[in-house]
């Protein structure tokens, strides 16, 4: 018998890379400074959780001037997607499964 | 402007303590076997998750003896309940949020 936290992968799971991919997969692309403060993050805590999803390559993080200002774009992948999705399937299957076992019991 | 994702609690977010929840608030209580079988974990990985929950007043763990077989039952507290059913709202945010977006876009 399996059940379906079972099944979580822990690259998206993740408190701020699942918010961090939310916002992605609603926005295609964001700025570095733009996902900050959405997900009221550090810069040092948003970088190193874009790191991980870029070595897993949920993410591509790319940087460039914009006359003399730095400027971080950050994209979702093909990979980032597909393995958003799954999660939010996921995600769901608890929460019906939750819902079903009628939670006043 | 505030995402879903910046509430979850990492405490009843992370995978293992999920599941761990998710099975509790449906049975109410569990064998640690029985946990350990339908998450598929270790021992120690169990109990290491278990102690968390524990330290936050999520569940409660009793070890007791049936005739000479140590038996070792977690329930599920009030506290946990609603910290478990705090997170499935938020999940469902999260869920919800994503699929009014349009996820072929």
């Amino acid at each position: 018998m399996s059940h379906p936290a079972n099944g979580l992968d822990e690259v998206v799971h993740q408190r701020v890379r699942l918010g961090i991919l939310a916002v992605l997969a609603e926005a295609k692309h964001a700025d570095f400074r733009y996902l900050k403060e959405t997900l009221q993050l550090t810069d040092g805590n948003l970088s190193s959780h874009l790191q991980v999803l870029e070595d897993a390559g949920c993410a591509m993080v790319d940087k460039s001037f914009e006359g003399r200002k730095p400027r971080t774009k950050v994209r979702i992948t093909k990979r980032g997607r597909l393995a958003f999705e799954d999660e939010i399937a996921r995600l769901r299957d608890i929460v019906v499964r939750f819902e079903k076992s009628g939670r006043s019991g």
